[in-house]
């Protein structure tokens, strides 16, 4: 069964991770948000490439969601004595994949090539794919002005309200040919719960990925970031309001369904929110309330297996409704 | 008393510690060796440069006389995970400043530049010019054919013969205005003990480089890397005797007169070279013998004291002939 999972960085890794566990991880495949992406100290970042790269290799830290376990902080600590910019923390061995990176895409390979070199150097065995392979930058506009994202996410912590989004690059972009097949074969397509505006939001933003995905023969489930009115990780929750709808499971669909109509076959929302579905369903969404708060490796596996079963269930729901179509 | 030093880098650094301790060291300029200059990992590397640095910097590391002290490898590890190069080990405090230099570089800066900053941000006081801010690159031919310069020296740990030496892009390289302009109003111009073919040789290739050292009003005095035949560091007595001369301080000395006639005002050897004085003396370079192998810091500064003096004493000598020739 070939899943293929849309995701961020932090708020997609422990669903992956219990879909790494819950099925053959070479039938998963990740397409990831590079909007993130920065050069800094002359190299190539991309966070939430890495963030999913280092989680399923199971070598993510488990204190901050990003960078490496075990890791030092040396080089950064002389950057900052130099001067350098030092507000968007890189370790030691963080580095090296930098390093890596930057220097093969400077000798010509693509960031999917690099990607998968990186990926398998470390043993992850799902295909972790950048979402393109040309440069998007998310931007956020807040009462000061336009922000870079991670001069808006990490050096100012999204303490300002983002009050619109805008993906530089995006119209000349375009979803590799690779992203574009993982998606038409695809089994199941799933949004990770993952920030719907700066993470899944850049990968949709990508000119025809939204067709392709509507398109597809497999179902789309999403897994809601916002569980009782709150973001799992980071400013989703505060974006939902001040980008103009309201943080909940059901504000989610809302903006799933106002945004990308027919996008979503599914969404799996916490037993907290279980009163929000009949709204949602009444959207066009099936909704299926479960533990959505992942606490461990139990949890992540249990999660991920459920929202496997519900994605089947779509589809055979879907199977049987072209049916009856076909016999109309 | 603007003394001038040329050096390479390990060999050199005991002498300049010692100088920058027994002088103003704003009124040290020490013009460095990059010829040994490399790109790794995308970043630009200037062995030398660094170690004169550190080491003025007093943050050398004290085992190896390369790199950082209180150093970490998480980068390097990562690194060879990857399958990334790893023969030259990269620390991860030493990684920021190849980054550093990388990004300034890159952004149009000039290795001049770039090594001021360094040298500043880290406290060091002298003045730290690298040779030339045009790439030079030394090369090594053994009987297996040319190498790279730190393919030969530290890929293979300078065990091959060096048979003859090339410095690519020489020709096309000059000494910076600062480094002429340092060399002309210099009181005492100084050779550090450093291997005098891919250290001094590199720099003394430069067009116009040993004119300037020649027809410089200070007196120009070397140290002799050489001690009881044998190099204090590397494979300078091994070169000498390969590339044609003896391993000996007699040997530095016709190597200096040979290649360069009318360079050195004298040589300062160890006592236990004190017997070859009178035949270096008979090549026209006054000789002085003393306890020339530096252990301690107390040794680095008494040397460092002698060779300032033996230079103005030659200063004075110079003064006194040149009166002599006036009243001719």
């Amino acid at each position: 069964m070939a899943i293929v999972a849309l995701a961020g960085g932090i708020g997609a890794s422990k669903l992956l991770l219990g879909l790494s566990r819950a099925m053959d991880p070479r039938e998963l495949t990740v397409i990831v948000n590079t909007g993130d992406d920065l050069e800094l100290h002359g190299l190539e970042v991309s966070p939430d490439v890495d963030t999913v790269v280092y989680t399923l290799a199971g070598l993510a830290n488990p204190e901050t969601g990003w960078g490496l376990r075990d890791e030092t902080w040396s080089a950064h600590e002389m950057l900052g004595r130099y001067g350098a910019p030092t507000w968007f923390r890189l370790g030691d061995r963080d580095l090296a994949t930098h390093l890596v990176r930057t220097s093969r895409l400077r000798g010509g390979a693509t960031p999917t090539d690099v990607t998968g070199e990186l990926a398998q150097a470390l043993g992850v065995r799902a295909r972790i794919l950048p979402m393109s392979d040309r440069p998007v930058r998310t931007r956020v506009r807040t009462p000061g002005g336009w922000l870079d994202f991670q001069e808006w996410f990490v050096a100012r912590a999204h303490a300002d309200d983002a009050l619109e989004i805008r993906f530089d690059g995006a119209e000349d972009a375009r979803p590799t040919e690779r992203v574009l097949s993982a998606v038409s074969s695809a089994d199941a397509l799933m949004i990770a719960p993952s920030n719907p505006f700066v993470s899944i939001g850049t990968i949709l933003a990508l000119p025809g990925m939204v067709a392709a995905l509507t398109g597809a023969a497999a179902p789309v489930v999403a897994v809601s970031p916002i569980v009782a009115g709150v973001a799992l990780k980071g400013p989703a929750d505060r974006m939902l309001e001040t980008l103009g709808g309201e943080s909940s499971a059901l504000g989610v669909a809302r903006h799933y369904a106002g945004r990308y109509p027919g996008l979503l076959d599914g969404l799996v929302v916490d037993r907290a929110d279980e009163a929000q579905a009949t709204s949602i369903e009444a959207l066009g969404i099936r909704a299926l309330a479960t533990s959505a708060v992942m606490r461990d490796d139990a949890d992540r596996a249990r999660l991920a297996g459920e929202v496997l079963a519900f994605a089947a269930e779509l589809q055979t729901g879907r199977n049987a409704s072209l049916g009856t179509r076909q016999e109309v």
